[in-house]
């Protein structure tokens, strides 16, 4: 029989693309479930942050940002900052690119991750913020 | 115990990247589904549209789609073009980029987006389109 | 009642942005899960690996992987290289942005897809690989 819970995951960033590592916070949730065969969905409440998978080390976690900045420059004007003039048009736009959802399977347990694949969260806004991530968990 | 229900969302849409907020419809059908606990999968059935969440205010919804234009220009001549003659390349490159598919979670029957977090459906093609989104419930 | 399996989709790649179509195996363990209405997660346990859906025609075989050159270069040196010497950072970086989850409904065990719209598995690694991809199922 198939169950549903649901959960959150509360971290505080420094803002400017920074980089969370949450899986072993996903994983714990996952084990303490005691479901065995499922997903979990991760989903971030709030337009300027994300959701991906990639192998958490310093080199790529200075691409990335390098690689976002580069198609989307923080220092240019956007027609957001028109609207509200808070600065964060381009956190806004990687938010949407990255999106704020993310599924992964698990069985007997565990994450079917890769050895080195980590799920990240990401916060493009433009100051330190404190998230508060959805994590729901289904399974048998 | 937990249940699944499918539905659709049809919409007319001017094509070339019209942006339109499908919040509404989607918790709309939450509700109606009587569920309080779970998730929602929107999808779209077809490969010229996107799925994603932003803060549906003006300013964005001229950034996304000048964001788009700058790194898939939709003046430019792709092989996609060669084979089918329809002009609209680009919009299949947008489409796979951004995705068809979104996952929202809900709790106590409300979906869990943030106060200025709204789901788009992103009308890539060059001409006008109608549109069945397919969205489907899962939850307890 | 809900019913969950979980099964995977070996695939031998080329490398280099290979695109594989991966529908008929999809559909296939959804025929044969016997469910009706429900959907397939697939995700790839890795950090080189991506999918998406396309209309897999020969011109966007060749557009897709153009438009990721142009916007993560695999002749640049990425701080990646700088760490693991593998010459893949950009394998990586296109990996976390096109990302590792698909979600697709599917409805009298079949998959809502469009006409023209194929679910790809894209290998961003730098040389041939032997993929395993998880595929889960779920519905009623």
């Amino acid at each position: 029989m198939t169950k549903i819970s649901t959960h959150t995951i509360e971290l505080s960033t420094q803002g400017h693309t920074h980089i969370v590592d949450i899986t072993p916070d996903v994983q714990r949730l996952v084990a303490e479930s005691g479901l065995k065969e499922g997903h979990v969905l991760i989903f971030v409440p709030g337009s300027t942050g994300g959701l991906t998978t990639i192998e958490y080390e310093p080199g790529l976690l200075r691409d990335l940002p390098e690689f976002l900045e580069e198609i989307i420059p923080s220092g240019r004007r956007y027609h957001h900052d028109d609207t509200w003039h808070d600065g964060n048009g381009y956190a806004h736009l990687r938010a949407a690119l990255i999106q704020p959802d993310l599924m992964v399977p698990f069985v007997g347990g565990k994450l079917t991750l890769g050895t080195w694949q980590q799920i990240i969260f990401i916060d493009f806004d433009n100051r330190p913020r404190h998230r508060r991530l959805v994590v729901q968990i289904w399974g048998q």
